[in-house]
């Protein structure tokens, strides 16, 4: 594996998720396979489980770890060509990259979109740029347009968790009092509609009229605008909020009620409850789902740590190969 | 040990103190203990002695280190249950300590009072729900209302340097331009009436009118406003500002000289001088004493290894039993 | 070596740049030389490049890192003596300085000019201050007149790429939008004069009228104002803006053309390119020859490791012994 951006990185998910448990079984199993290979987190926007996550991945496959917060630093990169950088860019992603790749086996990056020019962030110019020209394997760490460790660890959650072979799973849209970004909504949608191609899952989407995500994430759900509709028999309930994608990193008012309680619980198949966390409580999901039985999202935090180390250990079997 | 935030977690005084200098003498002699488990360090505010110092202890333990820096971040966290979270606070403390205890064998967590709500501070909130629900041994790495890590060295550094078996040992109030927290004379004061119940010292406090500490801590202390007369004799002066307790936060002005020098120290039988640091020169303590063979402030700092080495040692032991 | 500051502390260039090579060579041959020993990194200031470089090269010779960021915490340093401590900084160098030796074997400092005092930036003062203070060896991360890390980079990069005993080397000023340091170009002049000296080199520096370097640095050096003059058969041009030391920290208007180019490179021996990055493309240094066959900058930033490697390996030598 010489990139991990998207589902399209990953040839079969059942062997991925399989290779992942055996290594939560096993952590520390292969701490010779990174051996004098150093990992490099570079960080344009803050991370707490990622960052923590990834960096005990890479720890337990004994490499080591240097961590860049670029967010706070003004630093920052220039990402255009035939630009003279006289003004507030300080180095250009040529460099920058390069640079990195010069003291990392394998980097990762964050960045995030900036929610007002769609095509930009669509683009993925900065992590396509970044994966050019730092010359190592790159795992994204959320990109604008998507967040693969996420929908990895989820998938791996489903897995275990899951009572029936093909599990219905919806994605249900949650109030919020920020503009967030469609990262994760869509990367989860990419890879729970690779999931059910494989035959893994069944998978819905519920969201207010307004906040469909993109086709090249959303083809091949179920897409519904009714919440009560998409809950019904549903396994596994993903609770997450987004700002619309059609009119660019808006938040329209939606008069339905869309927090996901006990109540609306009950027309589910007893769902497992999910989220990828940090969690507004009583705003995006309920306290009592979030303190009760059928609450995932702290198993499925901690899974992040076996999400980054399959990821991790597939590069480095390259980078010996 | 399950927790180290106040002197009624540790059994035996004289017992810990001895096992901390076995550590100075051989520090690498547990370095198997720690292997393949993380320490996560917790920072709410600013740290330097001590984030350092712990580092260390767990390195020289074998352990891996994960620093989270939470201060600048504006990663607000909410403490307070049934309140619906659409303002400033992004995630929830009962998820966030769970996540990290999922990442980590061992917490530690720093958080400073807000000086202005007496009740909320020492109701240790914050800590007490910290230690709930992320689900492993925690340290404190000063609290609202302690500073044990500092007090456990403070009477290792005693212990190396007592000339008698049980020295006069003072702690003396001293001028500051901010108004600071309780949290390291309460501290010391719960640890010193401790180690005077345990025969190990004489303690005294000396204070001006208006900065009683509370009396959950120094019960059992001879209190005093008369700083000449508190030194008299003394074989350790422990030189720290703090601000009132009574009037929550509040600094009085002071008539009297509270600042010590060389003049003052001819009261003393010869005192050593102890501060925890940062100190403030000849605001807070004389250059002429820091500077002088009775000053311990370097060699106090520099014990700060062993004292979160015993501790992190004993949680580690029980991990594994 | 105790200290390494200058192009001073070391004895003889060819063989420190050798052993650098055999580093290279063999990043790992002596993982055991730095069991059990720790290395301090102080950042004053921002940093990327020298960060990741010197940590890699400390995990490479099996240290352990620790990093202090000072820069941002408003942790404000007081370097005076005789001063009552009643303002802004919190720490006296004195104590700062010596706790930090305590923790760590060897520590790195990073500490830039104020660009307003020129006695001050060249006394040095905060600097040695924290050599004495600390009582343990010190590494410049960079200093207010110098970098000597990446001098020996430069000097190291040089002897790979030669094709001739003794190449013409030209410093050549460039323009930028900001006022910058003379440390790069100090440290760089003052490596060159010396390698002229031993007869590795022959060293050209060429500057506008005005930003003549102190006389400290540059004794020794061809010194013209005529860019196209000292490019004349160059084979290796280290490109660099600074600002004025005569009218110190001032950025003079210069009205020739001092961007290189390719044109401008057809006037020397098909000269290798070097910049100590970051780089303002277009600004101090065209992209054409950043992207072409010429520039050594990626090769350059990629060696910082092996120059802090065999720093570090003098130095822990020396502990041992």
């Amino acid at each position: 594996m010489k990139k991990f951006f998207s589902v399209a990185d990953v040839d079969n998910l059942k062997e991925i998720v399989s290779e992942a448990l055996s290594l939560k079984a096993a952590p520390h199993g292969n701490s010779e396979l990174g051996k004098h290979r150093m990992l490099g987190l570079v960080f344009l926007n803050p991370s707490l489980r990622t960052r923590l996550s990834t960096q005990k991945a890479a720890i337990n496959l004994g490499m080591d770890v240097m961590v860049m917060n670029m967010d706070k630093d003004g630093w920052a990169l220039e990402t255009r060509d035939g630009v003279v950088m006289n003004g507030t860019t300080v180095e250009h992603i040529r460099e920058a990259a390069a640079v990195m790749g010069e003291y990392c086996d394998i980097l990762g990056l964050r960045s995030f979109p900036t929610l007002k020019d769609k095509e930009a962030d669509y683009s993925e110019d900065l992590f396509n740029k970044f994966i050019k020209f730092c010359g190592v394997p790159v795992i994204s760490l959320e990109s604008a347009t998507r967040h693969p460790l996420q929908s990895l660890t989820d998938l791996i959650t489903i897995t275990e968790h899951k009572q029936k072979d093909k599990p219905k799973v919806v994605l249900a849209w949650a109030p919020h009092v920020k503009a967030l970004p469609q990262a994760v909504p869509n990367s989860f949608s990419e890879w729970m509609c690779r999931a059910q191609e494989e035959g893994l899952v069944d998978f819905t989407i519920a969201q207010p009229a307004g906040y469909e995500l993109s086709e090249e994430f959303s083809k091949g759900a179920h897409i519904t605008t009714n919440l009560d509709e998409a809950l019904a028999d549903a396994d596994f309930v993903y609770v997450k909020n987004w700002s619309s994608f059609k009119e660019y990193g808006e938040v329209y008012p939606v008069a339905e009620n869309w927090l996901l309680d006990n109540e609306k619980l009950k027309l589910t198949n007893d769902a497992k409850v999910m989220h990828c966390l940090p969690v507004r409580r009583d705003l995006e999901l309920s306290s009592e789902i979030l303190d009760g039985p059928n609450s995932l999202v702290i198993k499925e935090a901690s899974n992040r740590v076996w999400a980054a180390q399959v990821v991790l250990k597939r590069m480095l079997e390259e980078l010996k190969g």
